[in-house]
């Protein structure tokens, strides 16, 4: 069935400019995107620090304040612990109806293509891909992470002492 | 921590009339709402009939339609399956924050109140919370159930034939 | 992907003439059958009496006997407890590739059809499908169960004291 | 493997007074005991009011009051949710060893018995696990529950209002 | 119970030359085997990088082939994510009745033996488990693998592509 | 709610006389003690060798026998599987209440400060959370752990050939 919307797939560990970014340029391709945070149930690890909770306030925070939740929707999707085969099926379930997927991933890829799916690349993202970790070092050393995220995830950010739960985990297991 | 934000608790299946009726009363009272679809990880049962992300693509479609976008964000919540004990922290994990609760549903307003929130219900929203069977019992028999859902969702529900589906669980078991 | 493979679904509970005589049906039809015992976790209930390798155990019996084994694989798959968007992906990658899907049970003609299968029903079968649990009932009253099954199916609820575990879980809940 | 050690199994919703009875019952009897308390996961129903961590505190402070707690260990188990096949293996692994078993729970005779175990009823307690339902529902009504369990449960249960939580139950599903 | 069954146990990621052998060499011993798929749930990693459905197939195709299938019962079973203490008995439960276990592998040899089995080791087994990891890094690097497994075999991993799947998982993580 | 409790976690792999001291180190500042026992579904790793069962057997023989059970309550709580903001709730559920945290863990003093828990570390007690791994070392060759650890553990310890599981576990892997 034709629903002419894109999925958007990553963790968002935080969202960043990269991502942002990544999204303008899929939605001057797409009438519609579904922007899908995944590994949902996991958080407070340095990989993953925050919950989905806190990571659907930063989208949506950004969503409003770049005039984009018109043409975005935010769906929520649980890791399925290796049980890859399942994986895509669940994406389904959880997410409005789409027809074609962006990421990078390599794995998500397969497992789409696999699966019938229509599965691009974004450009430049990959790159950008990689600021999630060098972002939250930042965090983790009191750097200066600021200025990679849009100003209302710095806010919550702060206002939920993000910054310094990733120094602790970080200090825990910095993989 | 204070948020300044108000959760309003469902199933929301479909989302109808008066779960609209209920968000809009609930905004003339709180700036900001989290709308938490529970019980996320179910779908075609006659109780349960869509799944998670057939029901946020309902809900998105009426929140822009209605302009209530802005103030309005949607999180999405998996059923604990009886360990009710976990599932008030399921729900904040997986909700942007919020510090009120809003639901007429004995066993959500005794585990929040357990918990410390303040739990209120919605006057007139327990016959509304009826409709939800009586609008899934409607499309099961193939009467004029689409006066009670917002004309979105509607559309919605007739290009992906979910009261074909629905016919077809009622018939399966009732209950 | 064609597979010239169709799957004949059930729980076995246990594997009785009827389902001997549905499978011989299919096999007039389709060159391969993938038989799949669901409901795969369960066991020691009235309505799911025996374990998966007990249930394997009689179905291999069976094919051996009657010179099935080079046209039957038997395939094992968990119940989803109510996540049924997750099911039909779930038998797709625990069983052998096919391509088509005979069953009467409603639920799965809902699940496999939406999922684009093609779905047949087994004319005479829903009748012997009822014989589940008739004959768990003769073996809970001390009836004629026998003649009902394989003589090799009968051998081994003989030998594992089955109709004696039926006969208990019948008074504890007979539903 | 022998242990000179018995399982007394129960879920404990709440431990009353003909469970004390039971037990000194078992302990005339058997140079020591493990009282496992079952069904660990669930709470918050009017079957399984109270959490384990509630159960084993009430536990804990009768077996002191009593002078009980030098020949009884205290074991958690969570069910298995109808894979009953797993769940002597794992009252087995989360128990201190034990080689004999009290209980007069039908499904549980079968399951150990099934495994190899010797297992004994306990001649009058038959009606007092009746007690349970009867007491949660005197608690649900403003009955006089409290002459029916121990001093220091009933304590216990007025601390953390569980007469009131189990009206609210109650009312929710009386079943 | 005696059932004269021996149980032969592996992942079979995939059943290849190794495998066969070992099995001919127990068959030599025991006058049936129970083939036991482990891991079942997994797939879509270099390490697993089939479905249980997938390698169900090849290893009926082989049975079949080989002349084998009058003899051999096959089983799978899901892994138990780190609660070892059940294992073995959902093993006892997802397979044929089994009275002696042949494995090379060390944790199941310990975890069957703590639970009472004869466990056999077979002789020249060992180096053809690593023959496991040696065949998917040829596949991932083009080299010639099909002359390690059964054409039978060949031709299934061929016509999914699973050569390609598994070199696009070796980049991904070649562990 | 005020308990006039503390809560002392480990996952005592085994319970050793670093544990015994902190525990004694607590109760001279607590009226009474919490001892949670982790991960509780884990066993035969090397890093989690003994079920909680058995560590449970452990731990009580050690409190009778130092005269401590009367200012004890031992629980027992499943791990989350990196579902990091459920555990707290996991703990407070599966425990008698409690109102402060004694622990050299972290994370867990991350989780329960995140939660509004007093935490407490343990001064000596970090040099002898070490000890886990060493005296499992010296288990797995064979050195003198004997004297680690509490007569009784050592008891229990060789009767259940923990020793000798242990130095399989380290041989198959050693982290």
């Amino acid at each position: 069935m034709s629903c002419r919307r894109a999925l958007f797939l990553g963790r968002f560990q935080p969202f960043h400019n990269g991502h942002l970014e990544a999204l303008k340029w899929i939605l001057e391709r797409e009438p519609e995107v579904v922007l899908a945070i995944g590994s949902a149930q996991y958080s407070h690890s340095f990989r993953n620090p925050f919950t989905v909770g806190e990571r659907l306030e930063m989208i949506q925070a950004v969503l409003r304040a770049e005039n984009l939740a018109d043409r975005v929707m935010v769906s929520v999707v649980p890791d399925t612990d290796n049980e890859h085969s399942l994986w895509v099926r669940l994406v389904v379930s959880w997410s409005p109806c789409f027809d074609k997927v962006y990421t990078n991933d390599p794995l998500s890829q397969l497992l789409f293509r696999e699966e019938g799916f229509q599965v691009e690349g974004i450009p430049f993202h990959e790159r950008e891909v990689l600021e999630g970790t060098r972002i939250r070092k930042l965090m983790a050393e009191g750097g200066d992470w600021e200025k990679y995220v849009h100003p209302r995830v710095a806010e919550i950010i702060k206002r939920i002492r993000g910054d310094a739960r990733i120094a602790e985990l970080y200090r825990l297991s910095p993989a």
